[in-house]
């Protein structure tokens, strides 16, 4: 699958693309930046990954509006501005992925990998710990986001609806909190009493 | 410890009840019928526990404001109300605790046991799965519900201030769509990767 990744070039499409590469996939590094990736790359590909800080969020989904009409659009941005990344904020309307859905109707958004650690997507071979819970109001882009974070080598689990993203991106200022008082680093989110 | 129960003649009261008196705490069910429990119950007691649905949520806070003030007052109330269970809503402020702390300013609150099955507590020496998370302002009474937490049988982690809470409530809408997708009853949720 050719897999698009806008912001690509930061910490989190570096580990996404260190999995997906070997695993079959084509990805192609998006940047907003032409020196360092195609800031076109989306309308080429199946999948357009959105991998950009909060503050570039809005701004970029208006800029590609076109692009990514009818693509399977995976949002893992979550809505925090450093400094203040241990404290739950809502944007207006409660999740970034609900404001990419608004922003770009015909884009099928998936919301998912809120909680997969950069570092440890980078280190390949490294085992990931957690679950990984997607959100999306389209079915059949559930599956094929399903099959793509199985190929990064973790378990993804059906999470309801878009509007469940509200959750997942809230989740992440509390694992940031986590990370900070328990003096960890990429702490993840599992469902317990799954199995057995 | 004495632990009143609000609205502690639901499920998760009487859950509740079960793992906290053979604990050594006498647990008081406070109810708004008189027939069913004490509707006085907070004032006698050191920590107050409410269990409401939250369709009664802001109602018992008004009626019990002047017996909750300064006490620690543990909020598990999530937003939701039937059928509508398993997709995210927000209350205004954007979560159940805050509007709790809004109504009673001088209450102690912590957001806290959102994930915890009633089912499996009301099973006395049933083996508890997943960690819970606790979100308060108040230092203090955090260290006494982890405490609390702890005498249930479970792991609590601190998980930042009560605006955090949100995360925990929206999260909870997330396991009851899980609990169906998947046929499961109870499902928790556990924090991966402090172990080690």
């Amino acid at each position: 699958m050719r897999i698009g990744l806008v912001g690509g070039t930061g910490k989190e499409g570096r580990g996404l693309a260190t999995r997906w590469t070997p695993a079959g996939h084509e990805v192609v590094i998006g940047s907003r930046d032409p020196a360092k990736g195609d800031n076109h790359a989306a309308a080429r590909c199946d999948v357009v990954v959105l991998c950009v800080p909060y503050a570039a969020h809005a701004a970029t989904l208006r800029e590609l509006a076109g692009e990514l009409a009818g693509k399977i659009v995976v949002d893992l941005v979550v809505p925090l501005v450093p400094p203040a990344i241990t404290v739950v904020t809502l944007p207006e309307g409660g999740a970034a992925a609900l404001e990419a859905q608004r922003l770009v109707p015909d884009a099928r958004v998936v919301a998912t990998l809120h909680h997969v650690s950069s570092v440890h997507l980078s280190e390949a071979g490294r085992a990931l710990h957690g679950d990984v819970l997607v959100c999306t109001d389209d079915a059949q882009a559930r599956d094929v986001v399903l099959g793509l974070v199985g190929d990064l080598g973790m378990r993804g689990l059906d999470a309801g609806p878009l509007a469940n993203a509200v959750a997942l991106e809230a989740m992440t200022a509390v694992l940031l909190y986590m990370n900070k008082k328990y003096r960890r680093q990429g702490l993840g989110l599992a469902i317990a009493g799954l199995d057995g």
